[in-house]
């Protein structure tokens, strides 16, 4: 990192002790008014609370909060840094929520790496919560965490590492595919990476439609069956893909394939690979900070259509264009889940907010900070969760 | 509770919908901002953290955020209403640390009961916190988890319903035995009722040197061996108190006493029962709403000193006195603990606040919204955290 930058996020974190601060709705200035917030008045809406658990919702903050839940396994591409190191990435996303969604949330950062431990604090603290959002939870143990927890909490559990780059990717994938004019049903997709992105954008993409699928990791392709280096994840990611079974390199995987999604590291992409994938292909490089494969590089060796995680270049895959939409959505219905009914509803807001001139001109991810895409998602989001019914609360939509 | 109360404060709480949100102290509006606050500057307070995990308090909000743990059980007089119900309260408390000491609190209300997963729990969302407080947590799992919770935790945790009302007890006391003149080693104390607060008054007391006491419970005396209605804690209160190991009623255990402290229920006190008290009864009546003995009742009956719960009448014993200074203090100076010499400064500290025409005029407890005590009581903790050598940061006090 330059030191600029360094110098700079030092400062500002230090000048803040904390980039997040609670505040009172209102003052306490008299016996009546404390009378009112705290005894002997307070006792009406928990009593009222007590009789109809759901008018939790009416009487406190929790319809609006999302708690925002790590272990600190995976943090940025810093790895397995701590619960107190990840400290400054939960109030940043927490940041991020209030502002680009007006949602509350709170940094819960935990001292456990224990699967059953996680998922029972989770569980334990939910009555408090509207929302959790997982966070930088490493694979394979925050898929268990996230089954489980869908499965036993009343509230939506969303992992964003997961699901927020997958729906983005989606997106961004719709648009490129307009471009290019090519079918779902025939393009051949390279995975690169199987950790969380790289196991939520397969299931994501197949839901959505696209059949043809090579996931490699680090050692390489993934089949059915390899001897090393698998988990339960990756078997099942084996079965989704590779039908041929072949095993082999990415240099081999990526022969004659259409698109390309990274979810890896810097610079793995050589030219004579890129060189061997189909005409036009589509590549989506999100190694952070530096790419699979540099936005010059890609240029230089004939590639139009790529997307990177970085704010630099054109098309930056960044989770904020869907998790605020996705949480406000959520919690203005009173969703009891996020489905996939609700995910591919922001893929498809995601995408449709690039124009068609836009499109034209090589742009398949809308810009952040270019248009107020959050309550285009949430919009799109609540209907979803309306008509697949985990929604609780029916508002009438336009 | 009177009807317009009622009203007013469902009408309140459905209008706040929630009495806290969460603020992000900066705002975002550019690429550079984002790199700063988010990816990829964020990483340099997480290396900086994850390379000496006291900059966690340099960096994040933790040094200035508390806790508030509750599992629903014993919430107000309300009883075991469960943690959504729970859940105005715990605002309410969040909202008075905020405008009383300037610290932001979250609620976190507990979806179990069970006292092994309550310390887990608590032990596991530390890394977030400075401190955590206990919240209406039903005796006797209350002591169990606070005593392994602080020998476990690396920051201070601490049961308000103990100790905060025991502090604010002594305090009172302190003022009261000098209008009486009488001396700590002589005076007959019966604290009637045996839960949080009960325990904790008695221990306090012990340790600032009171002797004789008598605990009563519903079921009468507390005695070493009685062979009804005990339990560990009951057991070591026995040991503490009542040397002679006398059994009868409330009624018998008054007789002759200078001191009654009700944590109980309505209305427990008679004329007789206070009648046969020594000359110049002291009584704390602290059951809410309603006290062991109405002010009325015991102007009538030849009561000048007596202290309620009540905001309405002189004397009121409000946590409020102590809490929001001691989390102050503590967070101030990064104790590990809130202690004994913590909590009996906090008690000098809140006495000696009452002038002496006060006491003169029968006033033993300061009045919350006359004065800043906040302060006042967190600098007396912040001196004894220091002098008791569990402050991590020595700050020059005058």
């Amino acid at each position: 990192m330059n030191t600029n930058l360094r110098v700079e996020s030092l400062e500002l974190h230090e000048a803040l002790q904390g980039k997040l601060t609670i505040q009172a709705k209102m003052d306490v200035k008299s016996s009546k008014e404390l009378s009112l917030v705290y005894s002997p008045g307070v006792a009406e809406p928990c009593l009222e609370i007590k009789n109809d658990p759901n008018k939790v919702y009416d009487y406190t903050m929790k319809g609006n909060l999302v708690g925002i839940v790590t272990d600190g396994t995976a943090v940025l591409g810093l790895g397995d840094i701590g619960p107190k190191a990840a400290m400054p990435v939960m109030e940043g996303k927490a940041l991020l929520l209030k502002q680009f969604a007006g949602i509350d949330a709170m940094p819960i950062c935990l001292d456990t790496k224990d699967v059953d431990e996680i998922v029972s604090i989770v569980k334990n603290i939910a009555p408090t919560f509207g929302a959790i959002n997982l966070e930088d939870i490493s694979a394979p143990r925050c898929f268990e965490i996230e089954d489980r927890l869908r499965k036993e909490c009343d509230i939506p559990v969303f992992h964003d590492d997961q699901h927020g780059t997958a729906i983005v990717v989606a997106a961004g994938l719709k648009n490129a595919m307009r471009i290019v004019r090519k079918s779902r049903r025939d393009v051949k997709i390279v995975i690169n990476g199987a950790g969380a992105a790289g196991v939520a954008i397969l299931k994501l993409l197949l839901t959505i439609g696209y059949k043809n699928f090579i996931v490699c990791d680090s050692k390489g392709i993934i089949y059915e069956g390899r001897p090393y280096g698998m988990n339960a994840e990756k078997e099942l990611m084996a079965q989704m893909s590779n039908i041929d079974a072949v095993g082999g390199s990415l240099e081999d995987a990526i022969i004659d394939a259409d698109i390309f999604i990274g979810v890896s590291a810097a610079d793995v992409l050589t030219e004579k690979m890129v060189k061997s994938m189909m005409t036009n292909p589509i590549i989506f490089a999100l190694a952070n900070p530096n790419p699979e494969i540099s936005f010059e590089n890609a240029q230089k060796w004939g590639v139009n259509l790529i997307a990177t995680g970085r704010s630099d270049y054109p098309n930056q895959v960044n989770n904020m264009l869907a998790f605020p939409g996705i949480f406000k959505g959520a919690l203005e219905v009173r969703a009891t889940d996020i489905n996939d009914e609700m995910k591919m509803a922001a893929v498809h807001a995601i995408a449709d907010l690039v124009t068609d001139q836009q499109i034209h001109d090589g742009v398949i991810i809308p810009n952040i900070f270019e248009i107020d895409i959050t309550d285009h998602v949430a919009v799109a989001v609540m209907r979803a969760a309306i008509h697949s019914e985990v929604a609780q609360k029916i508002i009438t939509l336009i």
